[in-house]
C-alpha cells in the first residue's frame, strides 16, 4: 500500500523556494542563470536519492524516471522550476514536486509501477530572458526547431546554447527521445475562479488560445490649447477608442476576454495632443472561431477609429495560439477521481499558458488546477491553502493509479 | 515721417535665435540659463545701441524704454525670450524684437513719441525650469508675491533668486513700477486657424481659461488570460474611458477643447490587467461657464467610471486659470489698423497662455496674432513666413500710432 507525504511536498516546495528568494518573499529564478543551476541541482538531488534515473536533454529539459514492471511508455508528470521576476514558490514547483512525491512514495512502499513514472523539469516556461516561453516543452515535442531554440539571445546577446552550458545543462539526450503515454500538469490556477466558486479542483480541459497584437499609431503632436477638435489627429484619443472597443468586444463574445495592457503616448505631456501612441491588446478565447471572430471585430474597429481620426495605424502580430483542447477521457478520468474522493471539482480551461499545451502535441494530456487565493500568481504574494496543495497531490497521485491501472 | 525696417526685425529674429541653437534648427534657451543670460545680454546690447534706458526689475524683467516728449505712462510692447527645451525662434522673441524695432524706427526718424514707449522682456514664461510660467509678468502684475517667486526651485534645488543672480538678473528696480497706459503683445498663433483661414492677422480679444486635472487610479493588476470580464478592475480601461468621455464632452459644449496628453499605466505590460493608472486632462474654454460646465461634466463621468468598474479615482486639480478677456476697445483698434490696411483680419481667443493675459489685470491689454506655419510651435520647425512676420510688425507699429494720436 503507496502512502503520499504530502508534508515531504511542502517542504520540497519552501527549500526549492528558499533558491533565488528575494526580499519581498518572492522567488527569482529566471531560466539560465545561475539561481535556475541552483533549483535544477536540488531538483536533480532529490530525484536521484529517490532513485530516479536522470537524465538532461540538448534543450536542458531534466527527465527523472521511476522504472516500471516493463519498459512501456511512461506516464510523464511535469511542469517548470523558473520563475518570472519576482514569482512565487508554487508556480511551477508544484507541478515537479508532486510528481516527486508520487515516485517517492513508490520506493517508500517498495513498489514498482507497471510502466516507468518519468518526472519532467521543462526549460524556460516563463520567457523572460529567452524567447518564446515554454521553450523545452515546445522543443520536446517538436514544435520548435532545437537550432533555433538554443540560437535565441537575451539582451545581452547571449544565447540560450551558452546560458545552459554556463549552468552545466546542456544535457546529450536527443530532445523528443521519451514520448509519454500521457502527461499530467499539476499547477495553481493562477486566476480568481475556483476561489470564487469555493472549488477545490480544477479538471482543466485545455487552454484558451492567445492573440497578441500590438498597434502603433501616428496623429500629429499639436497644442493642447490652440488646436480646435475638428482639426485634430489625437494617437492619444484613437489609443483609448481601441481599449475600449477591445472591452466592447469581450462583452459581446461568449468566453472571450480582452486586455489593453500597455498604453504609450508622445510625447505624452498634459498639454499636447499625443502624436504618437502604441497600445497592446491581448484576446484569448478557448474557442478558436470566436477567438478569431473577436480578432476580426477588433480589426474591423480599429480601422474605423483610423479613418474617424485622421491617423495612420499599423498592426503588428505579436503572439497567435491556438486554442488547445486536452485529451477529453483523460479530464473525465480526472473528474471521476476527484469525485470518488469527496473534492469539489469544476471543469475549467486554462486562461494561462503551460507546457501542458505543447506535450497535448505528441500524447494525451490533462491539468489539473488548485486554488490561487486572490487569484494572484507571478507576484511574491502567489499563495494556495495547504490543504489545497494537498488535495492537489492527492488527486494527481490517484489519477496515476487509475492510468496504471487501465494501462496494465 | 517714420519707417519701418522689417529686415533688421528679421535679422535680428535670426541673430537671437543662434544662441542656445539646437543641431535639430530649434533653439534651446530656458529661462535662468547660461544661454538665457547671452539670449538677454544680446537685447539689452541692442536696447542700449537704440538709446533706450534699460532697467531691470527684481525678477529679472527687462525693460527698455525711449523716452516721450512727456512722462505719462508707456506704451508697452513686450513677450519673453526663453524658450522651451527644443523651441523655435518666433515664440516670445518676435513680439519683443517687433517691439524694438519700433522704438528704433522713432529714432532713425529722429522722432520723439508724445509719450514713452517700454519694450519689455518677461522671466521665465514658458515654465520649464521653474514654476509657474508667465512668472515675470505674473509678479508684475501684483499677481503673484515676489519672495514666493524667487524661493521656487528647480529638480536640482536651485532657487529662481540664485539663477537670477548667477546670470546677473537679478535687478534692483521694484517689481510693478512701470504701469503702462496699454500693453500689447506681438506673437506667432502657434495653432492652425489663421492658416485654415488664409488669415493674417489675429486681433486677439483674450485668452482661453485652461484648467488641468490629474486623475490617479486605482484598480487591481490581475492576470490577463485567467481573469474573467466581471472579476476585472481595471485601471488602465478607466482611464481609456476618461480620455474617449473628455472627447465627447469637448464636442458637446460650444468653444471647448479636451486634450488627455498624458497615460500611464502599471505594471503596462501586454498580458497584465493595469492596477493603475494616470491621466491627465486639460480642458480650455475661452467662456467661463461653459470651462466649469465641462470640468463639472467630466467630474461627473469619472465618478461614474469609478462606480461601473470598481476602481478608485482620485482627482488632483493641476491648473485653474479662468478666461482672460482683453480690452475691447483696443481690440477693435487692432481690427480697425489691420482693416485699413487692407490685411485679411480674424478675431479669435488664444488657446495658449501669454504675458499679455498677466498684464491685462493691471493696463487695457491686447494681442495680435500672426499665422503658424502647419499650427506648429514649441518645436524647431516652429515657422512663419517672413511676409506675415513683416506684417504683424507693420499692424502692432500702426496700432501704436494710433494709441499715440489718441492719447496725446
Amino acid at each position: 500500500m503507496r502512502t503520499l507525504n504530502s508534508d515531504r511536498l511542502l517542504q520540497w516546495i519552501e527549500e526549492l523556494g528558499a533558491i533565488g528568494a528575494t526580499p519581498e518573499g518572492g522567488v527569482r529564478r529566471i531560466a539560465g542563470t545561475q539561481a535556475d543551476k541552483s533549483g535544477r541541482d536540488k531538483v536533480v538531488e532529490w530525484m536521484r536519492a529517490i532513485g530516479l534515473d536522470v537524465s538532461i536533454d540538448r534543450i536542458g529539459n531534466i527527465f527523472g524516471t521511476l522504472q516500471g514492471e516493463t519498459d512501456a511508455a511512461p506516464i510523464m508528470i511535469g511542469s517548470h522550476i523558473d520563475t518570472v521576476g519576482n514569482g512565487g514558490k508554487l508556480d511551477g514547483p508544484y507541478g515537479v514536486l508532486a510528481g516527486l512525491e508520487i515516485a517517492a512514495s513508490f520506493r517508500d512502499a517498495g513498489l514498482t509501477p507497471v510502466r516507468p513514472i518519468t518526472v519532467a523539469v521543462f526549460t524556460n516556461e516563463e520567457g523572460v530572458r529567452f524567447q518564446p516561453d515554454m521553450m523545452g516543452s515546445l522543443v520536446a515535442a517538436g514544435g520548435l526547431d532545437l537550432v533555433e531554440a538554443l540560437a535565441s539571445r537575451d539582451r545581452d546577446g547571449v544565447t540560450v546554447a551558452q546560458a545552459l552550458e554556463e549552468i552545466g545543462y546542456a544535457g546529450d539526450a536527443p530532445c523528443g527521445a521519451i514520448t509519454p503515454a500521457v502527461f499530467l500538469e499539476l499547477h495553481i490556477e493562477q486566476g480568481p475562479l475556483l476561489e470564487a466558486e469555493e472549488t477545490i479542483i480544477g479538471a482543466v480541459d485545455g487552454v484558451q488560445g492567445i492573440f497578441w497584437t500590438a498597434f502603433t499609431i501616428k496623429g500629429q503632436a499639436n497644442h493642447a490649447g490652440t488646436t480646435p477638435m475638428h482639426l485634430r489627429k489625437d494617437a492619444g484619443y484613437a489609443a483609448a477608442r481601441i481599449a475600449v472597443e477591445a472591452r466592447r468586444i469581450a462583452n459581446e463574445i461568449d468566453g472571450q476576454v480582452a486586455t489593453a495592457g500597455q498604453i504609450d503616448l508622445k510625447p505624452n505631456l498634459v498639454n499636447v495632443v499625443a502624436g504618437e501612441a502604441y497600445i497592446t491588446i491581448d484576446l484569448r478565447n478557448a474557442d478558436r472561431e470566436r477567438l478569431f471572430q473577436a480578432q476580426e471585430q477588433l480589426n474591423k474597429a480599429v480601422a474605423s477609429i483610423a479613418r474617424d481620426e485622421g491617423v495612420d495605424i499599423q498592426s503588428k502580430e505579436l503572439v497567435r495560439f491556438d486554442p488547445v483542447r486536452f485529451d477529453p477521457s483523460l479530464v473525465e478520468t480526472i473528474e471521476g477521481v476527484a469525485k470518488a474522493s469527496g473534492y469539489s471539482i469544476k471543469r475549467m480551461t486554462s486562461g494561462a499558458g503551460h507546457d501542458a499545451q505543447m506535450i497535448s502535441r505528441i500524447c494525451p494530456t490533462a491539468m489539473i488546477f488548485t486554488p490561487s487565493i486572490g487569484g494572484v500568481s507571478h507576484n511574491p504574494k502567489e499563495a494556495t491553502d495547504p490543504a489545497h496543495l494537498r488535495a492537489g497531490l492527492e488527486i494527481l497521485s490517484a489519477t496515476v493509479d487509475r492510468l496504471l491501472e487501465a494501462r496494465r
